[in-house]
């Protein structure tokens, strides 16, 4: 199992890998924008990209935003894109439990309102998202919690509001293997802004399998399921897409896993030197960390995307 | 590296094993009680040893007590035991902070209240324990709260106020190297009376782990931490001390760190099937978990006591 071979992206071989792909998959944090401010060039690239007749969606681990809540943002930032190009970790998540696990009963969800409202866009009942402080006067309560017994799934999302109670609940109801274990994602870290960062749905993900002695099934990326979205609701033809992101371990991880094409770009998480320094690693699974190209930013498609 | 032999302690084997050992050391839950009730038999064993001329400590993992409580919760329950003969996961950390680490400055604590109370017996600066539930409109705030700059260690005990406000400042302090990081142990569940049990410590700390891309320093048991503050402060050979627990990842891979006899007793944690399978394992940690020893309950000891 071998990665790609991580070589800039520009000149002829820039137009030549364009011209070989007809659907072109963005990560958004740290590939298109940063917080609020749209990459310089992105808008104009990803608008070359639209005309030269590529199909362009958006794939997202954050499960703080709807669809609808992603193209709101795309459009303020003038990177054009509709609710059905956006497939973001809390709706596929709503359409794995709706489509694939054809759940029966509720789940019991920690994470936020906007995976909250895919699910209920979904049909997917569930106890829903806030804050679920200490009860009761002790661990004998704690564990004697009242849980619901129509719940089949515990599914965990990034939650601001995660507690020690909801840990028990989780742990509560995962007691019973048949209980489904859904993850949004696995990231460690949410960076911010200016360096900053805050812990990621993937330390919440840890603590609840860490209690449960079992491992949550991911839905985000490096797992293929978002990529399996876009492609049961478009046609994709794998040898001819490419995943363009800013993490190796997620993004570049889950094109190799898809089959595609893929393109690290310079604005966000990972850097060259890490990717460079996968390409001779004795683990396979940092090897398919190493993209087949890589861009300072998106705006490095353009010149191709003009000629 | 290879664990013991697993047998059976009874007829002269009990004698023989009694007469070469001075000290016994003792985990407490699953041990002496569960909950509130002493195991048939502990009292009077524990007198027999005593009679006998043997020195008996008490080693916990557990965070929610202090030395005092525990020596109360002794003494309720008939099975003597001063302060003194009490090392537990507070105390110790306490201790650790005060004398191995010679903290300068302040700790931050995700943990109870006993664990504070033992910090503040050790004076041991510290920001305190309890409710720290979501301030602020958002990440932006929440990555910007306000650390403490005096802060130069983290400590994660058990914490049912654990939140997602407290990781955060956990991954705050974190972020500095030179921030200490303990954790009072990695139990993972703690068990209750009637089969019931609720997420131990060692969730609450993967999921700060997780986020600070660090492991923390465990005080607690299998670490060998809790022995050496028994014998730093009564002088304990090794050699002639035997360690009796319940959980062979904890208890008995502790005293096969130590060097000390070990005994599996069956009224908790781990079964005997778990030590037997443990015994062929092609992992050495595991084959460390193997005790010398089994018994059925601590009382198993007292025929050899009264021969």
């Amino acid at each position: 199992m071998a990665g790609g071979r991580c070589r800039p992206l520009a000149g002829p071989g820039a137009a030549e890998l364009l011209a070989s792909v007809d659907t072109l998959l963005f990560d958004c944090d740290g590939v298109l924008w940063r917080g609020e401010q749209a990459v310089p060039g992105a808008a104009e690239a990803l608008a070359a990209l639209r005309r030269a007749g590529k199909r362009v969606f958006f794939l997202t681990n954050n499960s703080t935003k709807t669809r609808a809540m992603y193209a709101a943002k795309l459009g303020r930032l003038g990177l054009g894109g509709a609710e059905r190009d956006v497939f973001g970790s809390a709706y596929c998540t709503a359409l794995y439990l709706r489509q694939v696990a054809r759940l029966r009963g509720k789940a019991y969800v920690i994470g936020g309102e906007a995976l909250s409202q895919e699910l209920r866009a979904a049909g997917v009942a569930h106890l829903g998202p806030g804050p679920d402080p200490v009860r009761g006067g002790g661990a004998g309560d704690w564990a004697a919690g009242a849980l619901d017994p129509d719940v089949r799934a515990v599914v965990v999302g990034f939650d601001e509001h995660f507690s020690y109670m909801k840990l028990t609940k989780a742990l509560g109801y995962l007691r019973d293997n048949a209980c489904l274990f859904l993850a949004t994602n696995a990231d460690t870290r949410l960076p911010l802004e200016g360096g900053a960062f805050i812990p990621g749905t993937g330390c919440l993900v840890k603590a609840v399998e860490t209690a449960a002695h079992r491992q949550a099934q991911i839905i985000g990326k490096p797992s293929r399921f978002l990529y399996d979205c876009v492609a049961a609701e478009n046609d994709v033809d794998p040898s001819r897409a490419v995943m363009v992101g800013d993490r190796l371990d997620t993004d570049i991880l889950m094109g190799f896993n898809c089959g595609l094409k893929t393109i690290l770009t310079l604005t966000g998480f990972s850097t060259l030197e890490e990717a460079k320094s996968y390409q001779d690693s004795d683990c396979p699974t940092k090897r398919s960390m190493v993209p087949d190209y890589y861009v300072h930013s998106i705006a490095d498609l353009l010149p191709a995307l003009q000629a």
